[in-house]
């Protein structure tokens, strides 16, 4: 391992199935423009309520590192 | 939409099942006495642990936001 | 209950199921070594990419609280 | 001044106008239940952006102390 | 033990006395209207300044959790 | 509405006028290269001091969120 | 430039206009007395509210970072 | 009341005897420089250990505002 | 003094007394299996409601601070 | 100088060497793709270690601000 | 690699010399009783000041991760 | 050792050399007014980036404790 530099970008995943899969969805969305994704962190958890007072979509807000390309 | 204003009120909620189903549980138990509830941010997250040393509750704070009614 | 005293050590479990599980396994592999466990908080809830751009392993921080014996 | 105690509620006002606006809004919803209100903190200072890309809601989360009467 | 649900409420008590009085102060004005409460938290802790230079008032902050009942 | 992604951006605004103008000149300059935003935080509030002790400009910190497209 | 050093020292400005204005007025006030002021940073905004329910002073705490002369 | 203006500084006050009594220490201590102090705010609890184990002393750092005068 | 290194340690302190009561009785636990405590750090305050609605304990979290031997 | 607008972008940069060589690595990659980097602010400071129990990176996370061009 | 548990304790390590060396003392320290240390996170960054007004040791506290043995 | 009573000043120190050596620079500036100073924590580590895209000021803040004398 060389002398690697990471960027950090901040993402918010949603899901109506679980918390974890809105991380999955973030992290699938961000695989699209984003090569070398190494690690992510969970900054923020939330969620929309529907009329049903129930959850409706989960909302988990991730920083994603990466890898710099030289 | 016109000027909504909305109140917070901060709810924990546990389950046996999963940190995600506390969430649910929690806003279940809100939904008895408040109306038009619109998110949640959870603020907390941790758990009673049983003798047998697994997780016996999972315990999630949760801050609930709803619209004030005029 | 007399004037119990507590100590909180921290462990990060990992999983490649769930964050939940990796709570979980956190857990079981503390009880190996210490008695007692009563409660777990979680402080930190982040995970490692793999190749193909989705989560291989989700870790989480807990501090667990257990009774201090006499 | 005998021993005071006071109750805090977390409310979110919202403006067009601006964000000292938003604040006014959620103390003049507030109250309409609420008596003696003697303070305010901003804990939290947001809004939502317009199709234009404009500010089009001011959102300010206050925290606001009144006494509680005997 | 069921799947017991708590809200949390944050009240400010205030003592001559002490910091500890101050807390038992906030707790013995909300049993007033609150029952069933279980724990508290200290999220601030502050005081009043006289005209001589003394602690006036010891001022602080709990958020109080109680059993939401059925 | 689908399992909609957003990203965030963290901006600096700047204004000789007032702390609100400087957050509308961060979306006014975000605006340019971003799409779809649809709300803001406020993250750090601060400025410059002119040599004749006042205010020479507001520099508001603001984390904009933007759905990412498909 | 050489090696400038500052000091930072914090004041709570209030106003019965604005919280921009409460900012000014901590400078203004903190001008008397401190020279080469450079930045200040908000740290806290909150205010008194009134018998009528409304807003009577705002009131920010700024950090302000001033030169240090040789 | 004007458009008051205040500073706040940073004292550790210690005690052998309780943490109360560190705060009021330094108070008392501050008071001999410093006039006009209106209240304290608690930003740090800590102690000094004696190599009997027990605590040698209480220390206690407090943000103590006072109105600067015109 | 040489190049000292320290551990910090965790510990909850309980007491039916009072909040500086429960740092004593965590410190006095502490010292049987901890040697050369130096210093405490309080994270937490918190205690258990009893059924009058009173504080049953006070619930004190203490990091403590002691020498590494050679 | 007129109504700046700057954007932050958090980096990791890593070196054998020392923390402070960690901030410039990471400058040094990021200036490969932004112009106009005008300060840095260090959010996160940590390490990897080898197996000899020695510090084998530094790793040290940097918000970079650069001024938007029109 | 499998599912991997990491323990976290926390260090503070001095040096007369440098920052960067008071984190390596901590390891070194460390390294005489815990196998497998991983990686280092540094929490808090302090010293103490000499007669001569200048510093006399570096502080600084790290956590330092490593994996649990089976 | 009586009961001492010590403030804390916040200064920034800039350095074109190190972090570390911003930190010394703070010291040192700090030494012209202010006697029995005792220890320094480090509150945020910064720096400015000059045209060639290279570290031109570490700027480091540092609390600075000293002792009151009577």
């Amino acid at each position: 391992m060389s002398n690697h530099t990471y960027k950090k970008i901040e993402i918010v995943g949603s899901s109506e199935t679980s918390s974890d899969n809105a991380v999955e969805n973030a992290l699938a969305k961000a695989a699209k423009s984003v090569k070398n994704m190494r690690w992510f962190e969970v900054t923020e958890s939330r969620g929309l309520i529907g009329d049903n007072g129930k959850v409706s979509y989960w909302q988990v807000t991730v920083k994603i590192g990466f890898t710099m390309e030289d």
